[in-house]
């Protein structure tokens, strides 16, 4: 049985091997930014939806889906660089930052760079459209993390909010992977919006496990601490979902001290004990459940096939996913 | 008579009009930062280049140049918002920088924002080779950009790597501005290889004026110290020419002072005084004239009319532009 992971693993050295051409392109001054930052690995789930989405709608033989699927990991890498500075973060992949390997200045002119490299392999595909998808999806995906910024240290979010930063900041990448490939396969417009939708839920479950993994994985090997979005005041699913079951003085008190800077390290034990003891992480995968059941039924107008059959294990990898 | 001057003040409205409504599109948590930094004035050259090339060369009436040419200038404003976060600079065309107003990481969320309108107002284009030569204006201004920070410091830089620097960070938007301008005219591939040539060489020319100003402008209306590059190490012709003729053991002396960090200030007045008496800051607007040269070579191929008359004297207005 062909799996989706066997299929990853046949099709990475493929991409990989674009990435790496496409980084010695560059001038040497960006060249090794780029470089540490876009060749460290990682799971390249967009560009494999771009492959897949293209093939299951019948993209032609001669259409070459390599640079269009790499310009989505290359959008990704540049997204990921300027994150990792407003981040603040040290390791990526497993690897220190770019931006303190090579500085500040240097990662953002990189990313600048990247984002330039990705619309260039887009344009020569000679089709605006898979341009202006790929432009809507960064402009969606900057807006979604200054939501995210505005909202740090913000328990008052709400529901509709969170689900409209976790849009924006990961869903549109991956609905415009697989709207892109639906054009490159000349799908007419119902199976392109199937494919957009299929995208939009599948990022969005995604971004739910995510946030629910970020509460019940252990501290990592890497030596990061766990709970995370507790410690930097991002408010995501399980803590709306804590907050919404506290008992009113009880969320008052905690919203006043997590609103006010960073919880003690023996708040943040009892807070994540109780999110955890409360299923609060599992009510964030209950929303992923729902929002892959969504995926499901835009994938199920798909033309059946090995690639259709391929996108629903992504679907149900992206939900049993456990690190 | 009809002069750039009225050209340019005819136009404004409308540019800016349309860069408002841009503005008005987007996200609020995006929006305010990205006005701050689009309509804060400036001399919008970039956006006049692409009416004046698109008009010269017969773009025909039903053409609408207006969000090429403001993309253009979307793009500038987005490297600038970059920029300033890169120098820490404190002022932008007169107002507090966007990263100080707002913080940087919304400065770089918007300046992504930023280059992503731009790529999405050209693919409605629908000619992918405005996408090429935008994403690959992009590409190189900021390699460019990364270029001058790996020289800062260095005087031991090269006359030829400055000019790569210049040519990348500041020539390469002038050059796309002029061909986008071209390619939305149907312009035959001559004429817009000499609209390309023409924006590459004003572009430089530019550029030279600009670091010959830094050594002769007077302390700014704003508090700004004078010999800004002098004092934050960046190596521009002035200095170069200067370098160039002293004597082998002062040049070294300086330039184990120079590489090590800041002058102090009576080496800086020191330094200021013999540069400007050495004619070193006339030695670079030379060189800025050597390009106007080339680039009003290349724009005697365009046909005679008014517009083509108008880049003329943008040609003059930048050689002698004294602030």
């Amino acid at each position: 049985m062909s799996d989706v992971f066997s299929y990853i693993q046949a099709e990475l050295p493929k991409v990989n091997a674009f990435l790496e051409r496409q980084a010695a392109t560059l001038d040497p001054v960006v060249r090794p930014i780029v470089e540490h930052a876009l060749l460290a690995g990682g799971k390249r789930l967009r560009p494999i939806l771009v492959l897949l989405a293209a093939r299951a709608l019948g993209a032609p033989a001669q259409a070459d889906p390599y640079p269009l699927a790499c310009s989505l990991e290359i959008l990704h890498t540049a997204t990921l660089l300027h994150d990792d500075i407003l981040d603040g973060a040290d390791l990526r992949r497993g690897r220190q930052t770019a931006h303190l390997v090579f500085g500040p200045r240097e990662a953002i002119l990189a990313g600048d760079a990247l984002l330039a490299l990705a619309n260039r392999l887009v344009a020569e595909y000679g089709d605006p459209r898979l341009t202006w998808v790929l432009s809507e999806a960064i402009l969606r995906t900057a807006t979604g993390e200054a939501m995210e910024i505005g909202a740090t240290r913000r328990p008052d979010l709400g529901m509709d909010r969170y689900l409209e930063i976790i849009t924006g900041k990961t869903a549109y990448l991956f609905q415009g992977a697989c709207q892109c490939g639906a054009i490159l396969a000349g799908a007419e417009e119902a199976l392109e919006d199937a494919a957009l939708a299929f995208g939009l839920h599948l990022g969005v479950a995604f971004q739910l496990v995510d946030d629910a993994l970020d509460y019940t994985s252990p501290p990592k090997a890497t030596g990061k601490p766990e709970a995370g979005d507790l410690r930097e005041g991002k408010v995501t699913m399980p803590l709306l979902s804590y907050l919404a079951a506290l008992p009113a003085n009880e969320r008052e008190d905690f919203c006043a001290k997590f609103s006010a800077g960073p919880l003690d390290e023996a708040e943040v034990t009892e807070h994540l004990a109780r999110i955890r003891a409360g299923g609060h992480p599992e009510i964030a995968r209950q929303a992923a459940h729902e929002h892959a059941a969504k995926a499901a039924a835009a994938l199920a107008s798909f033309p059946s096939g090995p690639e259709t059959a391929l996108l629903g294990q992504v679907l149900d990898f992206v939900l049993s996913r456990s690190k």
